[in-house]
């Protein structure tokens, strides 16, 4: 089966299942982020601090560690619910917000990767470059020439940190080191709303949650995004804007099936 | 007058006199929540600082305490500002979000119970079995046996803890140790949106700020959720999903009228 | 060109260079006040904590300050941020949330005005007669001989704090200490959805971002929300409220340009 039979089969299983997933993420789109995971049928708890994570990390099915509003008090829970994470073989999604932006968050992102090793890491081009060591640009990737570069960016990192790693952009790119693959679904108005990025990441953690496939896992999550993307863009009536788009997103994303994956998705081996 | 016709009064008089409910809650829904309140017609304020806890709930009419992002900072907040409500005879509305789930959840509770007094507890079932000290299962409630003995547990609890008890779940159970009743309004819908539970108790907070009467209060909290939700569900158009259902729950909040409690209540004596 | 000519043509430039506008805002309304940001043109970036925030406002076009959810963390990081701005002439949007209702708003308002020049001071009616040293009544303006009262007092404030002052209510009065204007836009449902005040406050610090003329920016960052308030309203069907209040008020942020600011916008000399 394909990958975007694959993404439709595990969907089916997330629905049946209900995975909890366990966030320890930014305050500005966790609501956001909760409301996607319910969205798709999976099970969100939002638990950062410090007192609870590692043990409500060892319940879950993933867990989603993300940069978005950094602090030491955030930056403990992610290392204590990271660890037994990894120490249960419970997938952990990672995503760098804003990586190269402060000191802060740089040394975050040294830190966490030298103690706790995800699953998957997703983050736009300027994170996966700046975690490549590369110097970023800010200014996206709009040309196809491009497009081949991050592919090897995104292997090569895929490659060093034994994990997959998935950029987006108008392209976005998910390796696992050996094969790498490019999907083109999406719609610039994603980028005219907050928390894409972010409900992105706690997808993959849904899609990675029952099965040990990492690699489709993170291509599901991309995939599931960008064509409820799509598919809300093309709802739109005249007069609409960024206020509807994302109430049409989370309407996409609830009546998502399998039949939908396979007829929209625009994924190709790089 | 029947439980409908007076939670139509208190709405009006909600509306009249907008009153100033103080919460002490999560971070993923307190947006969610500051909304209702407003779109009931009051007015909220979110402090969640223990520099201004005791502070704000002394000029409040009501406190809601929610559990949903515990932390030590917050339990300090709870504390204060429940023992200043009570002491004011303030309302104190305690929702124990996922009170049986991590030992941190469980010994807040604890501290807070012994401390603070409610007016009211709501929760879910497993919630509320946790309290009570029943083994909880976290499937919910599905059949009609099962709902006389939750019956009997919410009673229970509201007799040792001398307050009103309300577990929502299939059907909502409300009892105040003597009386107890059921509310068979609400959609499954709401429980693919996060923060409705949290809402609910805003909901209870604000019906129980300008009576005495806390299970009246309670019970049409839950009546406004049940009812506005199942209108919510009624208007959406083929294509929608939880991203509309959202929007219009709102709608239906601000909306709500004394008319439509008593045309859509569905609340008997168990 | 007049002012509604003017801000027409901030809003071009904010389209074209994207600006960063850094907040250190409040809990409640950080994910609204990120996505009218982004649905006006401009990028958001909400870094609240001290470990970034001093490195976050020097790489931004804009600081926004908002009081909303007061605690010692936020208030260090809003004195390093903005003195920083101030250092590097980064024009600095203060939102005194709450100004008079609680000591440690007080004092919070005391040290940051003490320690950071502001450029333009937004507040409501209440919170502006606060900083005034004024008396304040919470229940609003609504007779037009109240106005012009505090039209006055709102010129003394900029003239004292030698910045530009806005107050917000059914008339909004926007003053530079030397001239004033009252902007009649908006509408009561406005005030029935949160986070309404921060947002005006957020597009204020987006429209004073790429010019030095933050009396014009203040007044554009008003009109945009007002404007866009009204036509929300106007768009609703019979049977909606504030859930689609909200969604359209971000979708006229995101249509607004040059010909709706002239044609809509209701703001003259005082």
């Amino acid at each position: 089966m394909d990958i975007c039979g694959k993404a439709g089969e595990l969907l089916i299983n997330i629905r049946r299942n209900r995975p909890l997933i366990h966030h320890i993420t930014n305050y500005v789109t966790m609501n956001d982020c909760a409301n996607i995971i319910l969205a798709l049928g999976g099970s969100p708890i939002m638990a950062n601090d410090p007192s609870e994570a590692e043990e409500v990390a060892a319940m879950a099915k993933a867990l989603v560690l993300n940069l978005g509003t950094p602090g030491n008090d955030s930056l403990r829970s992610m290392l204590m619910a990271g660890k037994k994470a990894n120490e249960l073989n419970i997938p952990v999604v990672f995503d760098p917000v804003g990586a190269g932006v402060t000191c802060f968050r740089k040394g975050m992102c040294t830190k966490l990767l030298a103690e706790v090793r995800p699953s998957v890491i997703k983050g736009n081009i300027s994170e996966i470059l700046h975690l490549s060591g590369k110097p970023s640009c800010s200014s996206g990737v709009d040309s196809s020439e491009e497009v081949s570069n991050i592919a090897d960016i995104v292997k090569g990192l895929a490659k060093a940190m034994d994990c997959v790693v998935a950029a987006t952009g108008r392209t976005d790119i998910v390796s696992d080191g050996s094969i790498t693959y490019a999907i083109s679904n999406g719609h610039e108005m994603l980028s005219r709303i907050t928390g894409t990025g972010c409900m992105t990441s706690s997808l993959i953690g849904a899609f990675c949650s029952l099965t040990p496939d990492c690699f489709t896992g993170a291509a599901a999550g991309i995939l599931a995004m960008g064509i409820s993307g799509q598919l809300a863009h093309d709802s739109l009536l005249p007069g609409e804007g960024v206020g509807m788009f994302k109430v049409r997103l989370l309407d996409n994303v609830y009546r998502l099936d399998k039949e939908i994956f396979i007829r929209k998705g625009e994924i190709y081996v790089q």
